[in-house]
């Protein structure tokens, strides 16, 4: 509905993978972890999903991505040694391609479990079989190798599941595969005595009028006594929408004022 | 891959509205509170999904679901009155279905007004037009009511965004939509001393022989100085798939001491 951001950018969809996030005992927050890093980067996440550790529900999620237009896909969880992680192998059958034992991964993991005096068992050996024409990520933090591939034009990462193995891995990578592109650039403006109801027409007509500006109200408290969070914002480096950006803040304030509702800090 | 569940149970997708999510902005804390009270009520859910306020997203996102076979969809998000709460229209859109003035929505949503002593703007009447058919569910906490219909076999509920308001709505109505069919059944098993890729193949042997039984472990520790959760559980209330969780446990403490590792608090 919305042009949220100026050209330039990548559309991203994230994957997490694993049964522990549809029975909720794990909060997604590798998800929205990486929307903001993507974000913060310029680029646009246009869809999230979990499935479980199992590969049609992977399988039917990686199609349904790169049908809906993903130019780059990012999956977390399912790399590790556990008989349930199988990432890596639903990635291959999904795409048609060989799961096989990738050296430069070979040579990660088996580093890893020399330095930690631990014998290279199937269930390790296994963190290193990727799919076929896949460029393992190190992993500065655990011990799987992350990979990445390109499909028929569409970029799959594929990083661990615990948090700090993803954020490590993310940082460590992504300038390769999802390099700064812009930079999020915002205006808050905190509104106190209007129901959301009575702003929602004034924040309509500011968005109808400026298509390059995102604009989202947040509720902070009830309708009655109201105080409305509205974040004004673009992803570009480019000074006029920028200077857009803020002037839709100030526009924004004025009116508030001017329907009887205070702006306060 | 595992059969989670025994029998009974209906399942379940969920599907989080609203850019919020894709900017990283906000957690989804509600899809995994929902997952969790569906899991604790015996059901399963199969895929959680994170769209933005668009009618096409939201469109295939419900297309989807039904096609791979859930039984009842649950939205969360972009029912409120501001010119992005758009819920409510994708969905009649996605099912073909006109925007009805609801009149029972409509008594709701005046009664809330006019005991905040607000009027009653087209913003906030457009709260009560729902797809043709729906149910409307009271909101305990806020002021815009849910909804729910059933679409070709498929129940549709379709729920707030303010997490107090998801748990409010939801614990006022499932009952309805998601009656208690078992009841989360579960033994812990911490192992010390024996990294995650050691314990992998003993897992997997207990999966293998107990299909009815779920075995989820998470490393805590690192690989080096390994601390390990392990988590066997089922959903039901047959005292004899519970009786099979507990030896299952049991075995898998058994074997871990067998192997050197240690079993601890």
């Amino acid at each position: 509905v919305l042009s949220i951001f100026v050209v330039g950018h990548m559309r991203i969809q994230i994957l997490s993978i694993g049964y522990e996030l549809l029975i909720g005992r794990v909060v997604n927050t590798n998800a929205s972890w990486l929307s903001a890093e993507a974000t913060r980067r310029g680029h646009t996440v246009e869809r999230i999903a979990c499935v479980g550790d199992s590969e049609s529900w992977i399988g039917s999620e990686l199609d349904y991505s790169i049908t809906s237009g993903a130019q780059i896909i990012i999956t977390t969880g399912g790399l590790g040694p556990t008989f349930d992680d199988i990432t890596a192998q639903a990635v291959a059958k999904a795409l048609g391609r060989n799961l096989v034992l990738n050296e430069a991964a070979f040579t990660m993991v088996a580093k890893k479990y020399e330095s930690l005096g631990l014998p290279l068992t199937p269930e390790r050996r296994k963190m290193a079989e990727l799919p076929e024409g896949s460029t393992p990520l190190e992993n500065p933090v655990g011990t799987a190798p992350g990979f990445t591939l390109l499909h028929k034009g569409v970029r799959i990462v594929c990083l661990p599941g615990v948090p700090e193995e993803v954020k490590g891995m993310f940082l460590k990578h992504a300038d390769t595969f999802l390099p700064q592109e812009g930079e999020l650039f915002e205006q808050s403006v905190r509104v106190a005595g209007l129901p959301e109801s009575t702003l929602a027409p004034l924040i309509a007509e500011l968005v109808r009028k400026n298509p390059y500006v995102y604009i989202k109200s947040h509720p902070k408290g009830s309708e009655g006594e109201s105080l409305i969070e509205v974040h004004v914002y673009t992803v570009s480096n480019n000074p006029r929408v920028r200077e857009l950006c803020s002037s839709v803040a100030e526009k924004l304030r004025a009116e508030v004022v001017r329907i009887g509702g205070r702006v306060v800090d």
